[in-house]
């Protein structure tokens, strides 16, 4: 999937994952494009001033910020930022467009590189230095349009985890303490790993609210010829989704790919024996792969002499395809193939008149039971909580916790106080939008005011 | 189609510009993955050791490359280059992915973005200090492979160019002192601006020989059991296409977009008269557009109230959409519609029983007759010159000369120090692989000695 590279924090997408990032690209593309969302490319480079115009966000992102200083042998002028995002970079120019209110709604989006030059545990895919992204900036006249666009997208990251990736996900809205730096609020689908009990941001979809507006002067004349100004998101999916995938689905063979992002859903491994018909073993996995290819799954056949059977099946079960095709002079005698599923070992004989049908129907099973089990395990460690002593002890057990909050930015500052340890602090992680009952008199669980709603907490890559 | 920027020699590119993009994209990508060539994507980051590590590449690029040296308020403890393109970022890894005979061919390919620190007249898309491209490197085990694929790539270059981009193009060989640092040989497709009179250089395909691989030791055993080094392919073209299609095809009234790449390929006007059935009309437009998207072109109406038909024509006319479509009521009574070619301004009333032909139709004839008309103005400005003096002449005119040379690198050198001026220096564009017959006894144009080909030279961007 990926190689180290010779810069820390930088790694190699190879094509192998690569093409998971193209899979979700493709479909996230085309549903935006659907929304009226226009692709663009703005700048690699920020300057000083623009970027240092919203002070909470260039708080947010000022330490890890890159600077360009030199070219070839000589001094620039000014050093140069390279974006981390590009609020900055963009909004100066919505200013320039969007004068009346058939200007709006201005949706804009790229798919580009960013850098954050992090210096806490660098991990690939997950905390990267460069990574590739979209990011979606849209203008409208309306809070209105704004909301309502905010959860459009956040369900289009929902599917993406859900459907493409077959992680389960919580829709809800990020803590003051933890939304997005010069926004209004934060809206997230949040994943949850298991082995390591820790939660993870899979995708954000932000409401500015007026506040960049306001710093970047982007007005426009309404209906009535009044000026006002306007109403802003911004949305952002990452090659951390594939981070994700693989920390959720992999086993102690490797890889686990699910077939609707999978660069390859189906291998043919033929299986000769002695004096068996060799080449028509070669054959029907060349046929097989054929057919399964005219119907549109991807399918290849491993036919390198120099390797075993037995290699090969270790080999693509660590790369993660979902289903292994095997041929060999029973299967040929029969007119059959034998299927074996990545997810769970199960062995299946399947009559080649059947093929394609049952190649689809085993593909469609397994991309079910990835999330399947997914959830299941996800919410075997759900944990609800409700004072203190519980919370810590859920917390030791690597739980994802749920527990009444008063909703106070200094009660949130204390629990990460409070926690703070060799594992790393807790957090909230979001307050999901399907709400639990919170009975009258519900306590919060950190500082005991009254509760105002349920989130959820843990640690977080 | 682009925004100038705040950091001098970069743009934004708009919507307008990139959907022609993707639309080139979306038919090189496919066909690069139909030659097993695979995406990737390696860091935008260098180490100074290896972006140094190929001597005449290194002198190519060093003085245009950008470099980070602080994050946040840190300076890093080296200096990071940032890729003006990515030999030395994957060679490294070619070296370690490549064992024996069964890793060839490695086939790879990165959609991204560059930077060149360019200081001389910097030029929306032909000449900016970060650029979109791609960059393909492949690596096979004999010069007869790498061979076959230069031309291979050279001929989607030509595609591209000549049936999307509707200009004519050259397909040639580079002079020693024009091809690619550090390479064996560069193939390029070449095209002209009659207008400026200058050449420019439309996409490479290169082979970069051994060089490279002797340097970052890119090794395999063949099937032999010897060790044997990798023979290497690097081939790019960048979103420079634009800038030379909005001058070939520009006109005094604005761009002029081949239907093949314009985002938009038909726009609906309504031309609602007085007491005329405007509901009718306006109904029309939107029924017209419906028909002609369901075909699969890429149809609008301009329905806006608060414009006049003629402001909206100038308008898309500036913007440069292929084919307009008027309705009146006059049109309306005979249930017909009034296109409006943007080329030639030739109008035909067409019935709305036989649109979606007509359109298709008189959309190939425009992309056809860009291509012819191009074709024309372009070879009319090539002059055939043999002495000296001719072509200084032919220079003075700003034509595109093709020229019997002695291919001698002195000899180009000799004919940069002589044509240096206000207007730029005259250098050789190409040697075009369709050769003109070279009598026996024919001069070089510049040195008097045995000429051995004919070249094109001129100014260039």
């Amino acid at each position: 999937m990926i190689e180290y590279y010779d810069i820390s924090g930088c790694y190699i997408l190879r094509p192998w994952a690569m093409s998971i990032w193209e899979n979700m690209q493709t479909f996230f593309d085309a549903e935006i494009k659907k929304m009226k969302v226009k692709n663009c490319y703005f700048p690699l480079f920020v300057s000083p001033g623009v970027l240092q115009k919203e002070k909470d966000h260039i708080e947010g992102f000022a330490p890890e910020v890159a600077w360009v200083t030199k070219s070839g042998e000589s001094d620039l002028e000014v050093p140069i930022a390279i974006r981390p995002t590009s609020e900055t970079v963009m909004y100066p120019y919505y200013s320039k467009w969007i004068r009346g209110h058939r200007d709006l709604p201005l949706k804009l989006n790229q798919w580009c590189n960013v850098v954050r030059w992090e210096f806490s545990n660098p991990t690939p895919f997950i905390r990267s230095r460069e990574f590739l992204w979209q990011e979606g900036h849209t203008a409208f006249a309306t809070k209105e349009e704004a909301d309502t666009e905010v959860l459009q997208i956040l369900e289009l990251y929902r599917h993406i985890y859900e459907e493409f990736l077959a992680i389960p996900v919580t829709k809800g809205r990020k803590s003051e303490l933890e939304k997005f730096a010069g926004g209004l609020y934060t809206t997230s689908v949040e994943a949850f790993i298991p082995n390591t009990g820790r939660g993870i941001q899979g995708a954000t979809s932000h409401c500015l609210g007026q506040n960049f507006a306001k710093m970047f002067e982007i007005n426009f004349e309404n209906e009535k010829g009044e000026k006002s100004m306007v109403w802003q998101n911004s949305w952002a999916y990452s090659t951390r989704t594939i981070g994700v995938m693989v920390m959720v689905h992999g086993d102690n063979k490797g890889l686990v790919l699910p077939p609707k992002v999978s660069a390859l859903q189906v291998i043919v491994i033929p299986v000769p024996y002695k004096d068996a018909d060799t080449q028509g073993i070669f054959d029907a996995c060349a046929a097989t792969v054929v057919t399964l290819s005219d119907a549109g799954i991807r399918a290849e056949a491993d036919l390198r002499e120099n390797y075993s059977p037995g290699w090969k099946y270790s080999n693509w079960e660590m790369k993660g395809v979902p289903l292994r095709i095997e041929i060999g002079p029973r299967d040929l005698a029969n007119n059959q193939v034998r299927a074996v599923r990545r997810d769970n070992g199960e062995k299946t004989d399947i009559s080649r008149v059947f093929l394609v049908e049952q190649v689809k129907g085993m593909l469609d099973k397994i991309q079910q039971n990835l999330f399947d089990v997914a959830k299941q395990k996800r919410d075997a460690c759900i944990e609800v909580v409700k004072p203190w002593d519980e919370f810590v002890k859920a917390l030791g057990q690597k739980k994802l916790i749920l527990a009444p909050w008063c909703d106070e930015e200094e009660v949130e500052k204390d629990v990460k106080a409070r926690t703070r340890g060799e594992m790393g602090a807790a957090k909230s992680l979001c307050t999901p939008f399907e709400q639990p009952e919170l009975p009258d008199g519900t306590k919060c669980f950190a500082s005991g005011k009254p509760a105002k709603k349920w989130t959820y907490w843990g640690r977080s890559y």
